[in-house]
């Protein structure tokens, strides 16, 4: 009985510990939109309004508030190149965002999988 | 020339592919709650007030939606045992929810380091 009320407050801790941890996950990357501008960033498009075109619907407002928080949490680097003319601002997906490739690359395949389970079903 | 611009169709319709499925994926599990909903399914947290207590800040009325998304999703079972009294009922995470603990555990994960990450370098 005892060892199964430890077991149950060792549960819970995991649980809670889990969740601070996954909850801490989804204040970087939730959201509609963070997780499709990495995609469109690993993929290559650096510019401003390249990312505007790749990631469908977004606003340039929104857009650039987004590109500023993942900037304030290292997963992107703003550079200026003042040499060009006009100025070249691009958006480089930082190493650190590369930790979220294998990230990225399973949630894709559970959508594709899942949209084929949906599309089926109905 | 004309391989180099091939590989750019080709890298532009698997971003394409990809971003049209991670939004599909974040049209699912996205928003600021239902992955950490589904860590609590996964833990064992089955009756309404038990989910809602392990989910910190979560309302009622939220809960309840995010549940019925989860369910049309087949994510969630909802179970009504009404032999007993009060009349019980259980949510259960479902077969298929198995299918997203490896992605959980990996955002988990991510986000435990991301934390440290962030802390020590403020």
């Amino acid at each position: 009985m005892k060892e199964n009320s430890e077991k149950l407050a060792f549960a819970k801790i995991e649980c809670a510990d889990n969740l601070s941890a996954v909850e801490d996950a989804v204040y970087v990357l939730g959201g509609k939109w963070k997780l499709r501008i990495i995609v469109a960033l690993v993929s290559g498009y650096y510019r401003f309004n390249e990312i505007q075109r790749a990631v469908q619907g977004i606003s340039p407002r929104v857009l650039s508030n987004e590109l500023k928080m993942l900037e304030l949490n290292g997963l992107v680097k703003r550079t200026v190149d003042s040499e060009k003319f006009p100025v070249l601002v691009e958006y480089l997906p930082t190493e650190y965002a590369e930790t979220l490739k294998e990230l990225v690359s399973m949630l894709g395949k559970w959508g594709r999988n899942h949209k084929k389970r949906i599309t089926l079903s109905v």
